[in-house]
């Protein structure tokens, strides 16, 4: 693991203790997207698969961090919160996964951060795929707001 | 705390690790609702406000613990399983909370449960408030598949 995933793995841990419990560490980040994965052991419901509780929170915090990572790259200094969650939940999980966010495409980066420029606030949606080796388990639409400090 | 309140507290601690970790306990529970409270520190995000997952996974758990009591009660045998979440996060949560889950309207459950007896397999939507003793901080709508065992 490369030294800025390690740091942003450190930061959530330590800012966001639940994080520890869920096992998650930032295991990739490139400009278009960004992968946490978490073990299944700590993460099981009572019917032995992913926790839909646990899926959602990986996701909710896969799409944070990389518009946390994006931001910081763009020297902004910004409150970002998630203002809407929607996870679909369409296969059981029942080995360690990953939640996968992606960038929206370079239209909308591009308006979003011209709002962002104009009002010091801007709404984005970013979509994740949650998924072990066997399946695609999730997809989240996570709706996160910006706001320049 | 009652000794049913217990028992369902124990159940999720038990068969679901990471509701321990959430600090999640159930409070109340009737024909109509239940709550499920956990304590604000262990459930902290980098803005010292409630974690978007941990308030996404406490809803998720609300709505579950609901329909498994309900279902028993009937003497169902079901399998019960979130398909879909969906959370508005409509304020910062800055103290210990809860999730309240309430029963649909009487005459969707009783279609749900025409549908489960005749189909074996049924779905629900089930809304809850999350909130402090403040502010209402989210709302949510689950919907479970009960599938008869």
């Amino acid at each position: 693991m490369n030294d800025g995933l390690t740091e942003i793995t450190a930061y959530l841990h330590e800012h966001i203790p639940l994080t520890r419990h869920l096992g998650a560490i930032v295991s990739d980040y490139d400009q278009c997207s960004i992968t946490l994965r978490a073990p299944l052991t700590p993460n099981l419901n009572h019917r032995n698969t992913a926790f839909g509780g646990s899926i959602s929170a990986l996701a909710i915090l896969s799409g944070w961090a990389l518009l946390h990572l994006q931001l910081r790259q763009l020297n902004f200094k910004a409150r970002l919160v998630i203002q809407k969650s929607e996870v679909d939940f369409s296969a059981p999980i029942t080995e360690d996964f990953e939640a996968v966010s992606y960038m929206p495409q370079a239209a909308d980066c591009e308006r979003s951060l011209k709002t962002l420029r104009r009002r010091r606030r801007a709404r984005v949606n970013i979509h994740a795929d949650v998924r072990s080796a066997l399946a695609v388990g999730g997809q989240h639409v996570g709706t996160y707001v910006a706001e320049i400090l």
